[in-house]
């Protein structure tokens, strides 16, 4: 084999290692979302806690990544979609951070909603959960797969959540002009709904990424300046 | 002048003009905020209209700096902090353009809030927007320099302005509490808080890029194993 070929066979094994690690991530990040919200539907004060201290392996992962990224950016000095991928994965490792950070908060939103009591049967929020989970699996799925039908896709999603986001809000308005008392709770199913429609906007932005990385629109746009 | 020489200069003088750009970037970003929050407490319809309306320039540049992020990967290759800084950029180019997008989140909440009776003088929310305004000033400047001093003040301020935001939700959750006619626009107020909260999030995060732009921990940690 010759050294060019060795190297860049190995640049495309890392690379598929880079692409595991932010499934892993991804995984672990979801995995935070569903049981914040179990939490909150079981008023589980335990599951809470474990979601409140369940963060470490996502920060070790997201500074993995981002390590390897910039040794693959600094070793293999990558060009057009190599270098897009791995811009995009820095990206990609940032957002699914804030997803971790985000379960974290509906954790912590969750602890106060058990110690009061409950609004109202919970239906639209864990719904909104699975489809938020749902745009992150499918965004991640499109980055690995290089799948822009599949990125679409998610960003169609986002509608969805928006207006079960409005509904959910509506709902729980009219419950706290009924009754004072659910005032605090409803509170704090109202800021749940919005940490999980930015769960979605950060799927959004994957979606949005993997589109960038395939089309490059961008980029080609600012070749044809520096051409020009 | 040395070919590799010239190509240096040039790389530092692209180099130059980003950071140029992303302080424009972070000027109008900022301008955005100042604009919303002035036309919340003016209850300014025309302000708010212009707000929900001005977030075009900041999407062009968006692209465009991305663009030259690419650009300067590809070209230069660049390595070590030159390479961080790029990355960097790619980062807080992301973070500035959600500060866009929050001031228009504040507008539109801005918006609904005078269409109902104010709930009290507001006096808080400016003094959280004033805060958050100067973190991301603070912590552009501190990219700009490569100021590690100036980011870590930045990440220093952010428990102010998150005490402020539970004061807010804790005044705001009285009035509640006492006159149901005062729910709507109070959640809106709450809203904004927590919009500014972000904004301030979105400071910090810049704040933390330039100090792992500086001091490379994780790539340093990250050549150790390539080496061992």
């Amino acid at each position: 084999m010759e050294p060019v070929e060795r190297v860049a066979r190995h640049f495309q094994s890392e690379l598929e290692q880079l692409k595991t690690r932010l499934l892993e991530m991804g995984g672990l990040a979801e995995e935070q979302v569903r049981l914040a919200v179990k939490a909150l539907v079981d008023r589980d004060r335990d599951l809470v806690e474990r979601v409140l201290h369940g963060d470490e392996p996502l920060n070790a992962l997201h500074i993995e990544i981002d390590g390897r990224c910039f040794t693959l950016l600094a070793l293999y000095q990558p060009m057009a979609v190599d270098l897009r991928a791995i811009v995009s994965a820095v990206k990609i490792n940032t957002d699914l951070e804030r997803v971790g950070d985000l379960a974290i908060n509906i954790a912590e939103a969750a602890r106060r909603y058990a110690s009061q009591p409950p609004v109202k049967r919970l239906i639209d929020i864990p719904r909104m959960a699975a489809l938020a989970q749902t745009m992150l699996r499918d965004a991640l799925d499109a980055f690995v797969r290089r799948d822009i039908d599949l990125a679409q896709q998610v960003l169609n999603e986002d509608d969805k959540l928006d207006s079960l986001k409005t509904q959910i809000f509506r709902e729980l308005l009219t419950y706290m002009l009924q009754d004072t008392g659910t005032i605090e709770p409803a509170l704090d199913l109202i800021l749940i709904s919005r940490h999980l429609e930015r769960i979605g906007d950060h799927a959004t932005n994957v979606a949005e990424d993997v589109i960038f990385m395939v089309s490059a629109r961008d980029v080609r746009h600012h070749a044809d300046l520096q051409a020009g």
